[in-house]
């Protein structure tokens, strides 16, 4: 077969899987958006035939021939495809069948007894179902490591290849070093603090204005509602079928402005980056290739984290806000007192109520007891002690019930073990990627002040989301980062808000 | 092959297809109502592959063989289901891929350039690719023909076949002769009436308190908003995945109460049908069937025009209805004169806007325009005449412009020939199903006026919707009907609601 045609058939045949992939998406969000109740036995099915029509195409013998057909290939495009492409297939063919279905039941067995642990703070209802979780995915990982197109050294390392591939146990062991105590230190400084926001000092806003707002706020980041959506969902997320269908979802809070409005900028983050994905990349059309999407779990989340925290949280776009929300309830809104709202730092137990200076140590937290329960080093049983004890570490605060530890995640009844570090890396790199920025454009944040997002969005197009992936995330940011560690960005950014906000 | 295991394996695999269907008809039902625009080219792709996949399935080889083995069954579920899943096998590989292929380029190019020639008022424009449609449609009966379980007599015959099985032109020449003459002389007295309403006296209802109203008239009717849902679409439609997920489309007309609410009541029909369809009957499991789906179009539209006409247009439901308008609004509100409003008699040029009495004139006329089309009586460049002539000889008055006339529907530009009897089929069937149901339900006029719709919709349940299609539409209506012409029940109905508002 020549190499042009064993490329035609490839990406025909993995336009197909895309195809199959929306439509999953598109199931998963009218479920979580419009569904009537009574739909979801039905949808249960329609994503499990879905799901396995896409393993059929994914682990088609053909495949392997098309792949080795374009072996070689120096267009630098078909070079990403087949290292994408031939990671996803041999992925889906390193697991057999059984341990798929393994973990379907397992996991699906799991978040029901994980929901009602959690309502019953009973930690041991759920210590059987995660020790059967944890198991198969030491078992995934063993599989996955066989089927990887690089040596892994550590087991963990084959979970972190299917988010951010590249990035390994040793990787994060340094950042998490470096970057706790950084934060540790950080928070020390501002619970000694003499000055800084003390409490909450929630904005009420009635929900049909917020509405108003967020639009503007999604319209003024530059998220084009011709090519994409905004609607409302329990639990608020992303789903991209193409970049001219992108689907965000939020909440809104009528006591408080922020608690919404961060999360649609934080998903608008991710939907420009959906929005600006490129079609074609030096001269090659993308459908099918696998290097029309995002470079990495961690680089979709630099994106979110970008816009939701260096950006929405930021003095000018607060100050912005503030005449936002005054023009749209005509009510006298103070700019300093939103910022201080918006940045007050508190360690807590929940990961997802965390301030931008907490936030990384509860990620740092879970790492480690993921390593250690995946190389073997800790079991299940001794895993609510463990958490209780790191939490303590890190955070200086110990839990009094599971639902404010071990309990509180939804990921691991999910199987998602590997995926946390993704969370700081986004946020780490957000860091690196705004300094970049900040010496491409002298008038950022004059800029941002006045709303005026599109050099920011523009900015992020020619340097992130342009380019696909055609290189792998941590990559693509070392090579914006031209040197500079992005946890040290992290924290002189943290340093230069919250340091500055508490006077430490 | 034992008989079960073919029976195990043609459910499995006719279920995989219904899946298809439902993703299909989710995806189409997301184009319409929250798709953004730019959502479009992908949106066809993902139809396109549906489309593939659901026809692979249909045309398995595999299919003949269980089909074959399951041959001569007697438990009446099996019976049904090897007729209805072999009319759409044999279907499916009746028609050559070069035509299916062929149909779909002509439809697609027919529909763009039928809109620009409607709007243009250039009948010319448009003739070219209709003559194509009907050529490629003649083909396509004659495929049909050779694969059918029953002989036709006439080319229209097969294609009938397809949406009211068992329906031939034969039967509809005699019930269009015999319905057109009746609803010709009720027209000329109405006509000729000194009393009724002689001019439309809409009732205009803020947006906001239409959506309050159209809510509680769908659960006065018993559709279930657990198990659906009601949207707006620019062209309502009612998309079934499922009885547990149906959901309903409307427009809303601030002038015209009216307006919008007849057509949610005529939705609400059609979902009341497919929130009833049975998922078991006599012991066996529908899933995959064939059978736990609609007896045929006709039946299909009888349940949406009972709702609509027969119940919704009635005297009592509008004075109930008057009620709530007062309740909702606060202002008075003359049931007599809603009433009236509802059932105003003047024959006018669009189908879609025609009343009750004048309706099914226009079916007759595309009734025997397409049939002659098909048989070859009668060319494209000639139909816009014998359309106009019809009209006139029908409804007395003579189209001034080809979009009053053969350019107003979109069905042929799509394709679309052989379904617009089942419009008058619905009709008259709801006609005669009203006639058993008030037999059976002395005070069911009482019940409607008190918006006590169960018993309705518990007859309708037991006698149309649960039955599923166990027997093919014509049939079960034949049972039900017990001798009585569902023409003269039609024409009794109008003779009683419109010869008495306007006394003739």
């Amino acid at each position: 077969m020549t190499p042009d045609a064993a490329w035609d058939a490839l990406t025909a045949h993995f336009h197909e899987v895309d195809l199959l992939a929306d439509l999953g998406g598109l199931a998963e969000w009218d479920q979580h958006v419009w569904m009537p109740p009574g739909g979801g036995p039905l949808r249960g099915q329609h994503k499990g035939l879905l799901a396995k029509l896409q393993h059929e195409r994914l682990t088609d013998p053909r495949v392997a021939d098309w792949l080795a057909a374009l072996d070689g290939s120096e267009h630098p495009v078909r070079a990403a495809a087949v290292r994408n492409l031939g990671r996803t297939h041999r992925a889906a063919l390193a697991k057999p069948s059984a341990l798929v279905q393994a973990q379907a039941e397992a996991t699906s067995g799991a978040f029901a007894t994980w929901v009602k642990a959690r309502q019953d703070e009973d930690v041991a209802a759920f210590a059987p179902a995660l020790a059967r979780v944890v198991e198969l995915t030491r078992q995934e990982a063993a599989c996955l490591a066989d089927a990887a197109d690089v040596p892994f050294a550590h087991p963990y390392d084959a979970l972190l290849h299917q988010y951010d591939p590249g990035v390994t146990v040793a990787d994060l062991d340094a950042l998490f070093a470096k970057l706790s105590s950084g934060l540790v230190d950080l928070l020390d400084r501002i619970r000694g603090a003499s000055q800084g926001p003390t409490a909450p000092s929630p904005t009420p806003v009635p929900v049909d204005v917020q509405r108003r707002i967020h639009r503007r706020v999604c319209e003024a980041m530059g998220f084009d509602m011709q090519r994409g959506r905004l609607d409302e969902a329990p639990h608020p997320f992303t789903m991209g079928m193409d970049p001219a269908d992108v689907r965000l979802t939020t909440r809104y809070f009528a006591d408080d402005l922020h608690a919404g409005l961060l999360g649609t900028i934080h998903e608008a983050g991710h939907g420009l980056y959906e929005q600006g994905l490129p079609a074609e990349l030096d001269g090659l059309a993308l459908a099918g290739t696998g290097v029309g999407s995002a470079a990495s779990t961690g680089v979709h989340e630099s994106q979110s984290r970008f816009w939701e925290n260096t950006i929405g949280r930021s003095r000018p776009f607060q100050a912005w806000l503030a005449g936002v929300v005054a023009e749209e309830t005509g009510q006298d809104v103070d700019a300093a007192r939103l910022f201080a709202h918006a940045n007050r730092v508190a360690p807590s137990f929940i990961r997802v109520e965390a301030d931008e200076v907490t936030y990384n140590l509860h990620i740092a937290l879970r790492f480690r007891l993921e390593v250690a329960l995946l190389a073997g080093d800790l079991g299940t049983a001794d895993l609510p002690g463990a958490w209780d004890d790191l939490c303590q570490e890190l955070l200086g605060i110990r839990p009094e019930r599971p639902s404010q530890g071990v309990l509180q995640d939804v990921h691991w009844s999910a199987g998602l073990i590997g995926y946390f570090p993704s969370y700081t890396l986004g946020n780490v790199y957000a860091a690196v990627l705004a300094e970049r920025m900040a010496a491409d454009l002298p008038d950022l944040w004059d800029r941002v002040g006045a709303a005026d997002l599109a050099p920011v969005l523009g900015w992020l197009r020619t340097h992130v989301h342009g380019r696909g992936h055609l290189v792998d995330g941590a990559l693509l940011i070392d090579g914006i980062a031209a040197g500079r560690d992005p946890v040290d960005a992290f924290l002189a950014h943290l340093q230069g808000r919250h340091g500055g906000l508490y006077g430490v």
